[in-house]
């Protein structure tokens, strides 16, 4: 029998069975102009949020729900009433496994934080090390609010079980240095093949060659061709400070994103993290790619402070056209993996160091734009239609991952702005619930899914013998 | 008879009663060496926390506690192991109330800021408007382990009102500008010696006029002589940003400290806020007067940054022996109170622009340092001698403050050092139980002096007649 009962309405194309609904809510949507253009960030009351087979299905008011259109009630519903439902968080570049060296590596410069610090702790990590931080760092991002990140690292086999586990969705890629020779591009490129729609299609993949200061350009080119022949995008650190441009030039007579450029980087989907050191010259280069949707980057501003780099600048890139998305990077610089910390400091430094000083420039919702529109364009997960998907917004066809605040909390009123609230005052523990892909990994602030306390026993142990530099270092920066 | 019992044992003369013990924590010290010189900070584990009157009696070991020398037991204790203790935090420039304009006044250089936002909607504040915000002021700092902040406002008896029946401490002043005339200083004055050792010793109280920019010299002057009559600190705004620098040695061909040096007002106890516009020729002026104990700054850095202001010059003023404390200004300015975000930002901002660029200074044990003990100093209420009593470390003799964190949240995890841990990944909700003067006003989480949701009920109707702007202003800023 598929006939319509005799009495179904004309919605009933759409009347199908809702997995959840998220009622009464108060939501942060797209389109509405401002700031950022026809696709401006602003606020939506009262509405609900439904999903079906992991995805949004309908963002709207209470009167549209779908059982009044002759649907089954949903099967789980959330209460929103007094809470405001955002896109779940995108970290679009870190290491999440480098929570194991949160704090030892303080207050000091680049080149002694890599070859003294990082370089010589990393060496010491096995497999289950990186299981074991991944783990942690899931459910420090997932209880914040954040569901997406983008990793760049090693045993990555290890980093998709933890997202597994976790319920958080991630785009993951193997990380390799030219002195590990083919093999090491082989390793990463089998990843990212394997790996590609695992955990539910929660896993994208990309190949990761880290650098162009640690791979050679011949290298890079044979990522460029491997991106192309296998449909795969690419992540890499490029332009990480005005130091790495400058030693670039004295090097080669090219800035690193000419590299990227020359070997063939530019012509496929590319996301670029930090980039600190780009400069004029760069800008044409980039806007080229990104007219084309091919390259997105990645800021996280606190360690650029912390290290008293400087920081992207945001505002000639997205004059550019080029996607800014939002990010941490690892713990061991950041600190933690907080999110709305970097809401806000981006909103900060991007006013005094994002080119010339102007308080007006980086409103709080230009700051929310990109930290979701932006940071999923980026990754490029902007796309309802592509196989890897979309999130970074409430609406019909993306991936249902939603972050809902509580925002009764004295630090957060009274509410005169939600954006301003939600860049200068919201914090992670303001997350009371939070959906992955339609699924509720976070309820009533706890986690559902990751064992803290036994990732935490198991941990312990460890820490001494990770945090031992005597064994070697992976790599000697000199950029 | 004043005779010792026959078995008293040597220790008997220190055997008093215990009104609070925190047992077995981990505790942030004083004393230990270190970048901040023989007085630097570190941390003793497994440690108590006694209590008498108020007071911090003990902080040691467990083997030493009082009734192991024949003292009766504590008449409460909290079980602190798996905790941190820190001295409650110490706010040194805000201004409580203002929390009704959060995020009313966004984006906008500091000329709009004061003159179409701030002044205008400042002019339609009501007594009760003012002890409402400072209410949830005071909700907001307690609940994030700050137990200390330095108020410049009007309507102060609602402040002190709000501090008596919140539990928190205060250094409160009445603001007041050349405008006002005799009648503002007047006030402030009247204030000043009302409360002073309001609330059980908890209120102190300033002299508190605006600012050099709006207070002219003959008033500033004036202000320096009732400081020194009725042995009153003063608390001002000065050198705010480098423009009001150059306008003051345009007008007056002297800079704002100079002005502060030729009032008198360096010859009395005297917190500076601000002083991101202090200038080379300044710092000799400052030294002498911080030799004499008198002057302090307050810095807050947040919103520094957001209306692209440069900084506080830290590292210079602390070269020349000024204790510079930790403030977050109001949250119409800062979004919030959170003095966690400011420890971070603090940090970040100091190795980018405090001066030469410098990943090395200001360390994770420095800026703890400025948020505790020259918090404490520069407020004047760091002798345990004075009728002000002491705060900021937990050493005997000070005033029972103490933040309890729970370090067990992923966002913490591991620790390998607990200065990074608190500067860099710490936040007001890892603040689990706080102590004010020895009487516990936060336990495991909640606050149990103020009904948060009746001072917002109570609130609503009036937030659209708060924000109105038509109804003249307070004054006009002119630097």
């Amino acid at each position: 029998m598929d006939q319509s009962p005799p009495d179904a309405s004309p919605h009933d194309a759409t009347a199908q069975r809702v997995d959840l609904r998220v009622e009464g809510c108060t939501a942060l949507v797209h389109g509405v102009g401002g700031d950022e253009g026809p696709d401006g960030i602003g606020f939506a009351e009262d509405v609900d949020v439904e999903v079906s087979g992991g995805l949004i299905t309908r963002v709207g008011p209470a009167r549209e729900r779908s059982e009044h259109q002759g649907a089954p009630p949903p099967a789980e519903v959330l209460d929103g009433r007094g809470f405001l439902a955002v896109p779940g968080l995108v970290n679009c570049h870190t290491h999440a496994a480098m929570v194991l060296f949160r704090g030892a590596a303080e207050d000091v410069d680049v080149h002694t934080w890599f070859n003294e610090r990082i370089w010589p702790m990393e060496s010491n990590l096995t497999e289950r090390d990186v299981e074991l931080g991944a783990l942690l760092a899931c459910a420090e991002m997932l209880l914040g609010g954040t569901t997406t990140f983008a990793d760049h690292y090693f045993h990555m086999y290890a980093v998709a079980r933890a997202v597994e586990v976790s319920g958080a969705r991630a785009d993951l890629g193997w990380a390799s240095f030219s002195s590990d020779g083919e093999a090491g591009r082989e390793r990463g490129l089998d990843f990212a093949l394997r790996q590609r729609g695992a955990a539910g299609g929660r896993v994208t993949t990309r190949l990761a060659p880290h650098a162009p200061y640690t791979v050679s350009e011949p290298d890079l080119a044979a990522f460029a061709v491997l991106a192309r022949e296998h449909d795969l995008p690419v992540h890499l650190h490029a332009a990480e400070t005005a130091e790495q441009t400058r030693a670039s030039l004295e090097r080669s007579g090219v800035t690193p994103v000419q590299v990227l450029d020359r070997t063939g980087l530019l012509d496929v989907p590319l996301l670029v993290a930090h980039a600190t050191g780009v400069v004029e010259t760069d800008l044409p280069l980039l806007a080229r790619a990104a007219e084309r949707g091919l390259v997105g980057v990645a800021s996280s501003p606190r360690f650029y402070l912390k290290s008293a780099h400087g920081t992207t600048p945001i505002r000639a890139l997205r004059g550019a056209g080029v996607p800014v998305g939002m990010a941490t990077d690892g713990a061991a610089s950041n600190g933690d993996l907080d999110l709305w910390a970097s809401l806000e400091v981006t909103s900060l430094v991007q006013k005094s160091l994002g080119g010339e000083a102007d308080p007006r420039w980086m409103t709080s919702r230009q700051v929310l734009h990109h930290a979701t529109t932006q940071s999923a364009q980026a990754l490029h997960l902007a796309d309802p239609g592509s196989a890897r998907g979309a999130v970074g917004r409430l609406a019909p066809g993306h991936r249902a991952d939603v972050a809902l605040l509580d925002l009764s909390a004295p630090h957060l009123q009274p509410v005169h702005d939600l954006a301003a609230t939600l860049v200068h005052a919201a914090r992670p523990g303001d997350v009371r619930h939070v959906v992955v892909d339609g699924r509720v990994v976070v309820r009533d602030r706890r986690l559902l899914t990751v064992d803290v306390p036994a990732v935490l026993a198991e941990l312990r142990p460890r820490l001494a013998e990770l945090t031992r530099r005597d064994a070697g270092r992976i790599q000697t920066y000199e950029p």
